[in-house]
């Protein structure tokens, strides 16, 4: 019964299948392997986006941080939700990349953007006086860190505000193929179509061993991108084994149907979660993430069969009363068992 | 035929093996799984180190970079060859890393930093003067640039530099094991026993996907190296499948089994080469390098038979007569097969 | 009827003086002239502080991100007021300085930090959580941003959090001296006393041409700074004209003149306002500074004679009825005419 | 007898002039001081540049390192001589302000680059090769480091590599009016019409306080070198100081008047000094710097008689005998007397 988090589970066996098959010979280094041509061609494909530059890195700080580097000067502000991951969980590494910008933060519910308050602080930020930051690029992550999805019509929304700004707008979607799979929307209508320019696609979370890509539906910065992943050592010298990976993820949409099932894991947990007296669900179930609260005795008694998942947030605590609601996060992967899931319901129910 | 590089080839099978026995079930993020302990054991036991801290990280650039920074404040300059990777192949990401550190070139003949020089230019610092970058950290690549091999005597030469003048003495050791098995050092005598305080410990070049793992011999900075590792995005998530790689690359010494069979197959193409007319070694060999010239006829059979290399400098060129000597970098790896040694070599002594 | 800002004002002819006398001959360059050991001697004498560290700057900015910048690692955030100088008005110098901290925001009363909303959002930095951003520097003003001035008792209690959690406090002191004036307080008290590692001693806004001094009162930073500071671009080679403004401001207690010109001004536009029926002050005045609403009427009038002052804040608008109250920022300086004052209050008292 | 530095020297009574005057009443802060209007239409005018933007700092290397940031992306390498000021005497100063750029050296004569070297390592740029630095900004001082002045000519050639290889062309006139004055050329000469995007025009060394000006021939960059400048902290509130300095400085060609003098004294001190019996000079005199060899016996006495200057290279040493020649740097600023130049050539020649 694990639920901590998505990036503790296993690869997709086709994934292992895949590099051992990219293991054979020799190979051009440093992305020019056949491999990574078959992946640039795909998402292009996937995304409807025949002129967008494509490329790998190895974590999803680093897919952010260089795409937020190539689209925001140091001296303009970003833009994101005050839990984003970009402002919580990367030590700053947008300030470091990017040489020291800014973050503004705003609230907004289910970890999303909403147009109002965005386009408000948008029309607050100083432009045009030197003393202050200058508007920068917009960031959302879909799925939010609330585990919500955004809509296509929701992020067009938030790409209404970045036009009328003339600032970018990127998104983080670590967890994007949980996104597409939940809300049926196809990836067109979900980033560029919505007046996304740059997204991080994210490959860790859902079945591959450690690959992001990085897309820019305006290539205009492509050169750009590939001195600052240089340099901020980002480029990997054996890339077969990165494009192996995201070429397998993207093959036969095995990144659809490893998203689909940890999606369905997840919808079992909150409809089971949703249906015990005193429980309810924090946020809505967008895709692989549960965030909900039930009974302290419920969790007493799931964390003495040994399951795994943190309490949400982090201030929540073990010591009260059995009665008392406690929220916790409860993360599924492809791996999941219906079996844990039932387990797990069943210990938390009593 | 495939001299252009070691990381054009393929990762050895133990590595893939334990990649897939990793992969089973669930394993704590971030650098908490078990392997990453015995890595950590394992390596602290090879260098006869118990206090020393150890990462991982996916690029030898990142390994550099990291440890500079941590080793190197902004405004003093890192001392290195002129030839050095971290000056030449990592568009300055030192300069990235250390938030505008400089860089200062010292020549020296195979690559290396030769004790007297880099004295000199340490002396001829202005420490103390504000207008002036204050002593800093010394770099040495160990293979060298120009494939020689430091002995433990060497190194320890420049560390009593280092150690002279107050100042942090770092190895990358891209092809560490390279160095190690051609000289018969022990890691200790060619690391910390002679003044080394940080090592970027290669595994990519020689076997691995992408691991690379750094020790600092004192353990001082190493959370700062956490952090910094963090913020520059280099902290991998799915932290078992570097721990796995490296794991397998150090059970059993396979690192010195392969870095023992690229050596062995850059020796038989350097006697061979030697023994070519009108051919000659430009730089010792002190591992899986060969730097040599012979007549451009030979070149031109090598290369229409599809040989992979590349001429070196890089103004080297084809145009000519064909007896003109010309030179050329050749590198093998643990699986460059002997026949196809043989053959190069008999298509460039014609 | 000047009151936009106490940096539109003119230097005080003391401080011309000085420069004209400063001006005979040869002295040495970059801090090495004699007024400089002047300034030393006298800014420790005042602060009863022998061992503190006195450097000169020429702007509040660089005053203050100097000084962060040598406290505060790229990894540690920086906790301020929301409407800190730091953060509103230096288009993101503590970032550009730090290589890239990130800016933790507080509300509280005044400008104030308050020690109990403090010490949750330190209690609640993730310290050793890699992440994360760790604990950081905490930076006040004082004056504050709203014009309030801090007691030494209300810095002690800041000092007090930063003593427990073992992080360094600075403190803004653009109008220093204003806020000693207005509380009488011994610089000692409400510096180091209270807890606080590093002051900006403010000179320009109080009748320098362009002046700030750093104080760091453990001075083992010094060093550093000296660097930072000449890589920043902020080491002046004329030093002597820096040195002899504020050698001539520390003479006879002219800084404490200066700002009690100032606060004497504000003081009067302060009751003069509150005697207006519909008016009101917005915050306590602790200096130079007056945050105050009162009728519409009144500013247009004021404006139509030429007042020179901001709304504040920018929000506010000269559109609606005459009677409705609009905030506004009077800021008076070391040579705000007493007719200045009390005609401005004639014309929005109607 | 004061040789030691240009920035030892006092200002011109001119300057303290238009500081009094300057400081009656209020005048907007921040460079929107009608003073500041007078600098930019006669620094226009001057140059023959009406659409230049024009800026103001306090120290030349304020000026270098905003020009290089605005021209030269961290992934950029900038061309200069070995001995420039940016190279050596700026603790990595641009390396801060372009967020880790990389500095080429070239060695020249007489501290200039010369179009051939500066055209075979712009070819040696490996542009478009990641793992490079790309081709960035070239910067040439004018008067050099070692004194000489650039001929418009001179300048043109190195322009002419510049716009071959698309990349701009900036250039350090700490000493600008010394140049100028030396060459007898016009600024327009010197600068756009050779081929300089951008000038740091000095004022400190030649008779201000401390004010240099940015031009930027090209304005596109004029709104980021605001911004930059901003968050460099180099933006003076009070800025009318630095106005009145440099209006002073323009009115009735005073930069001009002040440039000739000192360049006068230099000449007389050159002319001493060859008729010398075993002095020479070791670079043409271009402005107001000497730097020359002669007897040790004379610097005994010129050093015992008091007289201040450096010898040249640091490394150079009063021990020895008599008749051994010794280099030094002596430097002549618009206050140096015919007196002094005279007594210390008749110390030196015995």
């Amino acid at each position: 019964m694990f639920f901590s988090s998505d990036n503790a589970g296993p690869a997709a066996p086709e994934v292992l299948a895949a590099l051992a098959e990219a293991n054979e010979g020799y190979a051009p280094p440093y992305g020019a392997d056949d491999l990574m041509t078959e992946v640039r061609d795909r998402l292009r494909q996937i995304f409807e986006a025949p002129e967008a530059a494509v490329y790998l890195v190895g974590t999803g700080t680093a897919a952010n941080s260089l795409a937020l580097a190539c689209l925001n000067p140091p001296w303009a502000t970003i833009y994101c939700h005050s839990h984003a991951h970009v402002e919580a969980d990367e030590c700053a590494a947008p300030e470091f990349f990017t040489g020291g910008a800014k973050l503004t933060l705003i609230d907004g519910p289910d970890g999303k953007l909403l147009p109002d308050p965005l386009h408000a602080r948008l029309a607050a930020t100083m432009e045009g006086f030197v003393h202050s930051v200058q508007r920068g690029t917009i960031t959302i992550s879909n799925l939010t860190e609330s585990g919500a999805a955004y809509t296509p019509a929701e992020v067009a929304a938030l790409g209404a505000v970045a036009r009328e700004f003339g600032v970018a707008l990127h998104m983080d979607g670590a967890r994007f193929a949980n996104a597409i799979v939940g809300t049926n929307a196809s990836p067109a209508d979900m980033t560029w179509r919505a007046g996304v320019d740059a997204l991080s696609f994210g490959g860790t979370k859902n079945g591959l061993m450690g690959v992001e890509a990085v897309l820019l539906f305006d290539p205009a910065k492509a050169w750009e991108f590939e001195l600052r992943r240089k340099r901020a050592a980002h480029l990997f010298s054996k890339h077969r084994y990165l494009s192996a990976q995201m070429a397998a993820y993207l093959r036969d949409d095995l990144w659809k149907r490893l998203a689909g099932q940890a999606n369905a894991a997840a919808r079992r947990l909150a409809e089971g979660i949703e249906a015990i007296e005193g429980a309810h669900l924090l946020h809505p179930v967008g895709g692989n993430q549960v965030f909900a609260a039930w009974p302290r005795g419920g969790h007493r008694r799931a964390q003495e069969a040994g399951a795994y998942y943190y309490l949400w947030p982090m201030t929540e605590t073990m010591e009260g009363p059995d009665e008392e609601p406690v929220s916790a996060r409860l993360v599924c992967n492809w791996a999941t068992e219906a079996a844990a899931v039932e387990r797990f319901l069943e210990l938390i129910r009593e």
